[in-house]
């Protein structure tokens, strides 16, 4: 199976006062240390330049990437003031990272894209020009003709890969947000994507437990006996290769791990807290049971150290890699 | 500082069915690789014969396990129908690991022994026989004339410590049971306790929040703003060096580790699913605010691997050399 996807990977920028610009150029920097396949950054040119003075090539689509990689930093630029500071961002900064998004998910979705990347975006700053979505993955999925309820949200390390069925909810909601329906289609999507985006073609998923001991025979709590393993048991009954409910505290350690291609978890952290603590530089955050790949560094704008050259391009690199893996699975299969 | 208590450590079996008689043994035959200092065994003589050729002596008290320690694992031999077969708990096997558990304790309170490390009990089978309480430590404390609100448990692994402030309840219950006095309590017992047994002068607690990303200013949840953030406003306030509310899931990796010498946290999974995926096999279960030193392995009586020589002994290790160095600690402070 060839690392490589069919077409360059569409990248965006996020925030251009965020540390995305400068991820992106670092990754460009060490592409062939990282083992990166072409791609473009879309965005706001002079974002990159405000913290980085490498060679960038401005192009009208991803197919002069290609051609341009080696030697520059392809851009696509998007409308921009071009007036963000590092550190400092604004409004026209978040209707800039806004285009860049809307743009990079068009040429995945034409195909002249083999997939998206995205930067960080501040939340913040898309809800003060009148951001109607969660986030980025929720705008992906409608740009994407897909309601949000059928995408799912996957953390995946070297070693592990947690999809949360609830993710940003105060924990006090949890218990009577999960459903066995919600349960069952949130597994099915991490299961389809598994083997679309991995190819891993029989993959097998552990079910967390919602309290702690996975309830303890009833002890500790009901949902095990009342939601969760009914889900396991449909699923099952459909063929996929389901266990659980898992003690939570149990499910993570190497053996564990070694027991399953990924790990449904019943809430936001009880999936990130584990994949962050074992591949925090590492963690990518794929988007499952959509028609393109994408996927994202699992941080945020860091305003607070962008422009001073401090920022760690590893999480972007293995973002940009994952979505180049997943691209060149899907075209394989296709 | 020396590892080396002043006394031995008394080391109870737990349930003679389950895999204590065995760890115990084990940890004795690998005394030298371990690196552990004398400890007398707690028990059925006839529940470590069983699973191990090894030899035994017993012994009348602490102080003569000293002498023995080089050629024969010392033993205290509790009253015992000596007929249990590993895997197969009985419930005259609950009073015995009951009795050697009292034992050990007393041993401990009244200075023969440095410490205790208790070994796996079965609670199904404790509460069968009419125990009480909700498991081992809480009849220590109550041994040890404390109330059980007023000791922590705190999993201590090479780096990293967590502390959770609920512990066996439904996660359902977990936001109304926290209060800032409860928060309080369990923080200063936490900071008492890494002076006392690590040590530690001035130490650093990292308390985290309830709600995804600590709640995110409100929007998730407001536990943070409303009960985490006073309490850590009022341990500030008293001097303790005390940090949070901080999202659960980006403070276990290994540069948000090194910030802080324990972590507090709001529920059993949270403090639990970061120490075991980082230290399965390494961390150790210490009870904080207790007059004694008490360690415990983080595993439970493993019945089904019980009696077939596949029992790991290194959590056993692991909570022994941490009693042994928590004792010496607290013998040099005195």
């Amino acid at each position: 199976m060839s690392l490589r996807p069919p077409h360059p990977l569409a990248v965006s920028l996020g925030d251009p006062a965020g540390i995305g610009p400068e991820v992106v150029a670092k990754c460009w920097d060490s592409r062939a240390q990282f083992g990166l396949p072409p791609f473009v950054a879309v965005g706001d040119g002079h974002s990159i330049a405000a913290v980085w003075d490498g060679p960038i090539e401005v192009v009208d689509d991803p197919g002069q990437a290609d051609a341009a990689f080696d030697r520059a930093l392809p851009l696509i630029q998007v409308p921009a003031a071009g007036t963000d500071v590092p550190g400092h961002p604004s409004l026209a900064g978040a209707h800039c990272s806004l285009d860049a998004l809307e743009l990079a998910v068009g040429l995945a979705r034409s195909g002249s894209a083999s997939g998206v990347v995205t930067g960080p975006v501040s939340k913040q700053q898309l809800y003060a020009i009148g951001f109607q979505h969660p986030g980025q993955t929720e705008f992906v999925a409608e740009r994407c003709g897909i309601s949000p309820t059928n995408v799912v949200m996957m953390l995946a390390g070297p070693t592990l890969r947690t999809i949360p069925v609830t993710t940003h909810i105060p924990l006090r909601e949890v218990p009577d947000s999960l459903t066995a329906a919600l349960i069952e289609s949130r597994a099915r999507a991490a299961l389809r994507g598994l083997q679309r985006n991995f190819g891993i073609a029989e993959p097998r998923l552990a079910i967390s437990g919602l309290n702690p001991h996975a309830g303890e025979g009833g002890q500790l709590g009901l949902a095990e006996i009342e939601v969760i393993a009914p889900a396991i048991a449909t699923l099952a009954a459909e063929g996929w290769r389901v266990t659980g409910p898992h003690p939570a505290d149990t499910m993570f350690h190497a053996r564990a791990r070694a027991a399953y291609d990924a790990a449904l978890c019943m809430y936001h952290d009880q999936a990130l807290i584990p994949i962050k603590a074992l591949h925090f530089e590492e963690a990518v955050n794929v988007t499952l049971g959509l028609p393109i790949v994408r996927t994202a560094p699992d941080h945020g704008t860091a305003f607070d150290i962008a422009g001073q050259d401090r920022a760690d391009p590893r999480p972007m690199a293995a973002a940009i890699l994952m979505a180049a893996r997943s691209a060149a699975m899907r075209a394989e299969a296709a």
